[in-house]
C-alpha cells in the first residue's frame, strides 16, 4: 500500500457514524492517496510494508474532520459598524432607517460594487474561517434582489475557491427580502425570483435555492411558489424557518426534502417530526441568537427525541451575526443551547455536510471520504468548545495538502 | 524635533479626556522618542523641519492605544474542558466535584505544575492577547493558596514579560477561594493570606492585592482584614465584588479607595455612590457574565449617573471565562451590557489603565504617555467592538517598538 501523505502519531475524533460519540481512535494514522482517505485507524493496523512519499508524526495531537460552516452570507459589500454603533447608542430602528441602515444598505452597497470588489471584501472573512480548519463553507446571495447582482454575488462566491484551497457551496437565496423598487409587492417579487432560479441554475451558480420564511419576510405560499421552481429546476431546497415566529417553515421545508431548516427557534414537534421523516437537517445559529440577544431556544430536546440531525454555523452575515470564527459558534451553541461537546463538533462537522448534502464525500475520517482535515494542538477534543477566542489549529489540510 | 519613529497618515483615537468621545484626529501623526509619545495631532501641526529615523504611512489605518486588559488569572495549570463537557452532559456540581472538578482541581493543578510549567501554559494564553494588540495585562494569582504556589505563580506572571514585549502588573489574590487543607476554617486562612503580603511585598511580586468577597468566598470583615494588610504593606487593592449577591463589597472597595470593583452586576446605588467618592473604577466582566449565564446586569446606569469609569476585561480564568480575546470582550459589552461602542473602547484602554493606576503613563495617546499603540485595518473604529470572531490588528507597538 502506497499513500501520498501519512500523519501518524495521532489522536482521532472521526465522527464516523457508526462509532460511538466523537468515533474517538488513539495511537492513531491517516493516509491519503489522491486526495482522498486511504487508511484511517489504529498504527498498529497499518499494512505492513506500506510505503508514503510524506510522514508526519504529530505527537498526540487532534485530527478532526476539516470544518463545514453550512450556513454563511460571507460574501456582500459594506458593513453594519456604523448602524450598530448608533443602536448602542439609543437610536431607533426608525432612526437607523432614516440613516440608511438595515439591509437595505447592505443591497444598495452590494449593487454598487464590482464582482472584483466584493471578491476583494469577502476574501478576509473567509481567510478567518479557514485559520479556525474550515475546508468547506457554504455561502449564500440575497443581498441583490435583482438578477444581476444576485449572479454577481454568487459569481464571487465561486471566485473565493480560485483564491485559497477550500470547497465553497453557492445557495441562491433571492428570497431573502423585498427590494425597495418592488414597492412593498412580494408577489410580484416573488415571480421575479422564480425567473431567476432557471437562469442561474443554466449557469451553474447555484448549488440549491434557500428562501427567509417570516413575517417579515415572505409567506408560507410564496416559499412554496419558490421551491417549485427550485425543484423544477433540479437544484436542492434550504429554509431559513421559524426564526421570530411559528409560521410552519420547517414542516414546509420537510415537505420539499429541504436539505436543512435553518434558525428554526420557533419550530413545534410537528414541525421536528416531518424534518426527521424527510431527513432534513436543523442548521442551528447560536450567533444570530446570541447578537439578537433573543430568549427563545431552538427545540434541541425534541430534535434530540426525534433524532434530527443538527448542524450548527456561522450565519456570518453583516445585520445579526458579523461573526466569522466557528470555534466561537460551538462555544456558543453550547453556553448559550447547552448542546453537549459532540453535538457541537459534530455540528461542524458530520451533521454540517449532511446540511449541504455532502456526507457521502466529507464530514467524518473514514475511508473513501475527501482527505480534509483540521489537526489542533489540544489535549482533548472539548477544549474546542470550552474555549473562548482561543485558536488551537496546527494544520489545515484540504484534499489531502497541507495548507 | 527629531522622532525615534513616525507615524503618518493615520486616524487616531486617542482617548484623550480633554477631548470628545474617541477624541478621533483624522489626517494625523504620532511621533515617539526614548519610548514614549513626543508629537501627536494632525499631520499639518508636525513642527516644520523635523527628522524622524523611520517613517511608515499608514494610508488611513487606525491607532488606538495599545489595549489594556485589566482583570486576568492568566496563570494557571491544567484546564477546565472536562468539567465543561461533563456539565453539558448533564453531570451535577456534586458529580463534577466528585470527579475532581472545579476550583480545588485548578489548585491541585497549579500547586503540582512548577515555575516553568506554569510559565509555558500561560504563554498561548498571553499570545492570544498580544495577537489582538493588548500592551498592558494584569496577572492576579490566587490557584495557589499558599505562600510557595502564589509566590510561584506570580513570578510565572513576572517572567512572561521577558518572553514578550508586554508589560504586566501582578496582583495577589489570596483570599481567591479556601484550600481543602483548612477544613473549612475561613479565618484561619484569612490570617494565613494577611501572613503572606508582607512577605510578597517584600520580594516584589505583587503590585496590588485582590480578594474575592461573596457568600461562597469571603466575607466583608474577612476582606477588611485582608485589605488593612495591604494598606500596612504598601499595595493599592481591588476587589470582586457583588458578583452573585449584594453584600457592599462596592462600598467596601470604596472604603479602602481601592483600584477597582470588579464584575459588580448586584451592587446598589450606594455602593455606586461610594465608588464615585473614592475614585474607584468599576470593572466589568462580560465573558463570566455570558459563561455563566447570568441575567442580572452590572448596574450600568448608576455608573453612567455617577460617572464611575467603567473598565472591561477578559476576566481570563479556567472555570468562569476561559476567554483570551479583548475584541469579543468589548463585543460582549456591547451586546450583552448594551455598552456603547464609545464605553467599549475606553474600557479597554484609558479606563483600563485607570483601573492599573497606570493612568498617568498608558491609556491614551497624548504627548509624554508611553508608546504603546494598536494599529487596526479598519474603517472606523466601532468595527474594533462589532465584528465577532475577527482580529484586523495591523500592527503592535509597545514602548515606541513594532512587536
Ligand atoms: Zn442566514
Ligand atoms: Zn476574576
Amino acid at each position: 500500500m502506497r499513500f501520498d501523505r501519512l500523519w501518524r502519531g495521532a489522536r482521532l475524533a472521526t465522527l464516523a457514524p457508526d462509532q460511538p460519540g466523537l468515533g474517538i481512535v488513539e495511537g492513531a494514522a491517516i493516509g491519503v492517496s489522491h486526495g482522498k482517505i486511504t487508511f484511517v485507524g489504529p498504527e498498529k493496523d497499518l499494512p505492513t510494508g506500506f510505503e508514503a512519499d510524506e510522514i508526519e508524526d504529530l505527537h498526540g495531537r487532534w485530527i478532526t474532520p476539516g470544518l463545514v460552516d453550512c450556513h454563511t452570507h460571507l460574501v456582500y459589500a459594506g458593513d453594519r459598524a456604523a448602524e450598530f454603533e448608533m443602536r448602542l447608542a439609543g437610536a431607533t430602528y426608525e432612526e437607523i432607517s432614516k440613516a440608511g441602515g438595515g439591509i437595505v444598505s447592505t443591497v444598495r452597497a452590494t449593487r454598487a460594487a464590482s464582482e472584483t470588489d466584493l471578491l476583494m471584501a469577502s476574501l478576509p472573512r473567509l481567510e478567518h474561517l479557514l485559520a479556525e480548519g474550515a475546508t468547506t463553507v457554504e455561502i449564500k446571495s440575497g443581498y441583490g434582489l435583482d438578477l444581476a447582482t444576485e449572479a454577481k454575488m454568487l459569481r464571487a462566491a465561486r471566485r473565493l475557491a480560485d483564491q485559497h484551497s477550500v470547497t465553497i457551496r453557492t445557495t441562491f437565496l433571492g428570497a431573502h427580502a423585498l427590494p425597495p423598487e418592488m414597492n412593498g409587492d412580494k408577489d410580484r417579487y416573488i415571480d421575479a425570483v422564480i425567473a431567476m432560479i432557471p437562469e442561474l441554475a443554466r449557469e451553474g451558480l447555484a448549488d440549491a435555492v434557500d428562501a427567509f420564511c417570516e413575517g417579515i419576510a415572505f409567506s408560507v405560499d410564496q416559499t412554496d411558489r419558490v421551491f417549485q421552481a427550485a425543484t423544477a429546476a433540479g437544484l436542492p431546497v434550504k429554509l431559513h424557518a421559524d426564526q421570530l415566529s411559528n409560521l410552519g417553515g420547517a414542516a414546509l421545508a420537510a415537505k420539499h426534502k429541504a436539505l436543512s431548516a435553518d434558525h428554526i427557534e420557533w419550530t413545534d414537534e410537528a414541525g421536528v417530526a416531518a424534518m426527521a421523516k424527510a431527513g432534513t437537517v436543523a442548521v442551528l445559529l447560536p450567533g444570530a441568537f446570541y447578537m439578537l440577544r433573543e430568549t427563545k431556544l431552538p427545540p434541541i430536546e425534541l430534535l434530540r427525541k426525534h433524532k434530527v440531525p443538527m448542524a450548527i454555523s456561522t450565519d456570518s452575515n453583516p445585520g445579526t451575526s458579523p461573526l466569522t470564527s466557528i470555534l466561537l459558534t460551538m462555544n456558543m451553541a453550547a453556553t448559550l443551547f447547552r448542546m453537549t461537546v459532540e453535538e457541537c463538533i459534530a455540528g461542524v462537522t458530520r451533521e454540517g455536510a449532511r446540511a449541504l448534502g455532502l456526507q457521502d464525500s466529507i464530514g467524518t475520517l473514514e475511508v473513501g471520504k475527501r482527505a480534509d482535515l483540521a489537526i489542533w494542538d489540544i489535549e482533548r477534543p472539548a477544549e474546542l468548545v470550552y474555549r473562548i477566542g482561543f485558536n488551537p489549529l496546527y494544520s489545515r489540510i484540504w484534499q489531502g495538502v497541507p495548507q
